[in-house]
């Protein structure tokens, strides 16, 4: 089985330190030991919001908060890295070539961001499609896709299971209210929704739901069914 | 003043042979002399299309069909390089740094694409807000940007202004609209609507229109104002 | 048994389409299931001469125009890779080194162009000696060596075998007529001669005769013996 | 004149935020606008330490965490080039003749770590010694070069000057005294010392005594004499 | 068990030729044959002196001295890898990354000099660090570490054991002494100190006493204990 | 005026030091004052020789080797930008989009070998295509084109003036006498050939005969006429 998981920079490392990065790896080797190849892509976080609120008071436009970015989350690629231990790969991939020939040939593989204008959420669909995968996850701060953004909107309702083309729909109408904040981007919702891969949202704070998840297709998070 | 051309691949090289080429380039020049800085987006047209058909029928994914695109978008863009002359940059810039670097110089910048999921047209929006364009003109195969898709629905009717909002609104619904072509997407649409630049859509198939927009503002397509 | 086989551009993509590329990949496939190591050099064939042809009217150089050529030659190298399909290597090799390096962990090798001022011919042989082959074969749009220029010439006659030294003489001889297309060109040929590999021209129109000739040694075209 | 500012990361981003930095960059463009060409050397400060402080938990070498560093203090470098605005370089460079090459193209360079096992302290120095620099002053924590750690030692008394030969005396005993902190490292003492260049150890957190110190020798801190 | 060797450049090559390589490239292969995963860095020795003696000369300052030195060693080590024969590693590796990740994947990995400032004394040591080897072991042009250059003082004396405490002490003791040269560095020797790894000084004229101090830990050099 | 000096390695450093380096510096530097736009290319000499003879001793292929010969160029393109001072570029080109871009903007270029199996004659030749040089110089041991070998053969007389084809013939004449050994390559004579550059073949044995060609035409070399 291949997977993809997608990390979000604040799940993975909420505060300084490594404990919720020793916990992530640890998931990572166990899906690995039970024979799953597994590309990880993690995303900026807290130090990648200080950096770009900083560079954005200086002046910096959005392409160079960008480049900030993605910067970053191969910082974070770095920390799940060192994790992983002596056997596994030395850097970070920076494009889905290497990403891919490092799955091809057995190991793990971890990436960041890959170019400006485009989310690590949007890269994890694009490494899944580009190795095709079997199962994408997103591990995310929030527990699945919601009607509305849950921390503004008192009713709004995760879903247990929505068609890609449903997620397309969700996640567009999301972002054109101003200030909700999606799980996933439009971006990443359209390459999941024309590669027809199966893919969970799930709550990636306690990292071994995404184990779980993953083996027995168990979590409390959303479906996204072809 | 600072322009980013984005030229459709279908607009640059309709068929085999430099004559269009040849013309575009020698706006650009033309621009150049009149004091611009110029950078160009080149797009990947009927080849591009070749490659990929042949690649998805061989089995390749949408990732890998993008980096062939890419490939060609290059190819054209040395087409047009090789047409601006002895005294311009040798080669195309592979990334946004590159291609401000060249600008900053007081060189024309040319480029073609970046990253898979990501087109021109988005490419082309991203410079202009790295090098804080002026004026962004996408000269393409339709005269502007139209309520419908102007080659399947008689009714379908030109815009002469819009907000960038209004242009992210008008994308958004024709890209719900399975098979209708949108003259730029909208990664394009929302880059623009959150820089605030001036964009032109217009015809590209007679290249001295870019000249007139840029110069007089004059042109027959859509203004996106901010 | 290593084996190089340098398919020329027209006989790998003689039109629009990825069919004669699915045939050579199944040829490469079946003679790695063979237990062979191939490395496979590919050409630039019609897409190449048509944008060589419209660089050249618009003012490049020779230097510019083979840079554009081997831009296109991993285009193709790119068909051939998605024909190959997932389980084989992500991108072109750029130089030996990276083509070698493929082949001694067990992966097959697909390149192109490597340098201005060399064909891909050259480049397979080179490839060959780099990597020590047993066999290096052409897969050419004419059925082997001749006396003369096919084509042209009607008393011209095909050479079953020849010495790496007499190739070297032929080849010289056809290069000074002008006008007369040489199978391979002269440094190829040196390469060829100073190596002293075995190495077959054939007609690669049927990619099967290449996977007869690597396996019994059985084909209608030349044999260039050391 | 040419100068080299080797800025701490604490000294540059003693907080998250901007206005350090573009203090910073504001005296950079001073002394630009006064005829200088500007060398910039950045550390990698808090971020760094908890970013290796995080990775040494997860069992990294210190070969990990020096990589790790230097992608912080490149990091803190794109906020510097941030600040310095549009008509500067676009990206840190990463070895001495990429930093070079921007100098003697009359742009200022701005560059962070270089190869693990060596701090941005020494690259401070190599750079100064590569570009044949006038000036090499350290921006630091601390106001100049002590006896012993002020932190630590009451008795710690400041040299206002020093010959470079006594400098390496001086770090070379306080690198001896495990615990007590430098405010340069041995390996940069020794290339001021072969160099032969006239350096100033300073108090960086008041940016502009970096200018003062530049233009009217004039500073508080340590002069290493020739 | 893992290995980094330090071969000397003038131990390597001490004259022109292949013989010494060949030497030392069979005892790597006899290493490799029971089992060891062999790491080798290169010095640049004569020819390394010749070109730096020449652009000293001609005005090159201390860096660029260095470039070309780091330039030699690659050359050097390139021979090596001729040596190891054709189903070794193609090229030498520029960074600890790849050296490391060529390890990992249970080939020899050979490199030279990484970065100006810094000698292969030091590369052999952080990548014995970085790639957490069991033994590292300096084949040099002095049979261990001396209390004085025995070269210049007929009182000096070999140690055969030292704390790698004990080697920083007199390593900074000799450097003290301008002109005395040290067979290892003071930064490879604070590299050794602080990573605790066990370390061998021997005289690398026999290539076979590295094999013997590899597989018995029998040698008449210096052994530096953690 | 656009001028490529290709010199050979023995000439540029027939022996170690930097003596003859300042001297090719020297009217490097000179042509520049007078207004050229100066390219030079350098090949590998003595010391290319002696690590080819040491690798093919130890088993290197021809393409090795050439990779070997590479490298040491670049050596020597190293001295030779050493000798040129402070205000020049800082490193060799690597290819001819490098080189192309300094000569652009008005900065020296210096080169050395491109890619296996390719001389730096033929580089010097392409070099000089590629930029539309009005003059190319080989500066050789051998003081013009001979008829035969002149080390070889008595009889052998110097060419005063040549077309273009008849170099070609007289270099494939050389070329078919195995020993014989031609000023210039076959490759590099049939760039000549259809470039139709000026092209002056002379004993650069003392550098300053380069000068006085550039200059007055005046020389006892061989003149190249297209």
């Amino acid at each position: 089985m291949k997977v993809v998981v997608s990390i979000g920079g604040s799940v993975l490392v909420p505060e300084p330190g490594g404990d919720r990065v020793a916990e992530h790896a640890a998931v990572v080797e166990d899906l690995v030991a039970d024979g799953c190849r597994v590309g990880a892509v993690v995303g900026g976080g807290g130090v990648a919001r200080e950096y770009i609120g900083a560079a954005r008071e200086l002046g910096a436009n959005e392409i160079e908060l960008d480049q900030l970015g993605i910067d970053v989350t191969r910082l974070n690629a770095r920390l799940l890295i060192a994790a992983l231990g002596e056997e596994t790969i030395t850097a970070p991939a920076e494009d889905y070539e290497e990403a891919g020939e490092s799955l091809r040939q057995g190991d793990v593989s971890v990436m960041g961001g890959v170019a400006p204008a485009q989310t690590t959420d949007a890269v994890g669909a694009a490494l899944a499609e580009y190795v095709d995968a079997d199962l994408l996850v997103y591990a995310t701060s929030v527990p699945g896709v919601f009607s509305a953004d849950p921390n503004e909107d008192d009713d709004a309702t995760k879903y247990a299971e929505l068609t890609a083309t449903e997620l397309v729909d969700v996640i567009a109408g999301l972002e054109m209210n101003a200030g909700a904040s999606a799980p996933v981007d439009l971006l990443a919702a359209k390459i999941i929704e024309r590669s027809g891969m199966r893919t969970i949202v799930l709550d990636g704070t306690d990292p071994e739901r995404i184990a779980r998840a993953v083996r027995y297709g168990d979590h409390d998070g959303t479906d996204v069914v072809p």
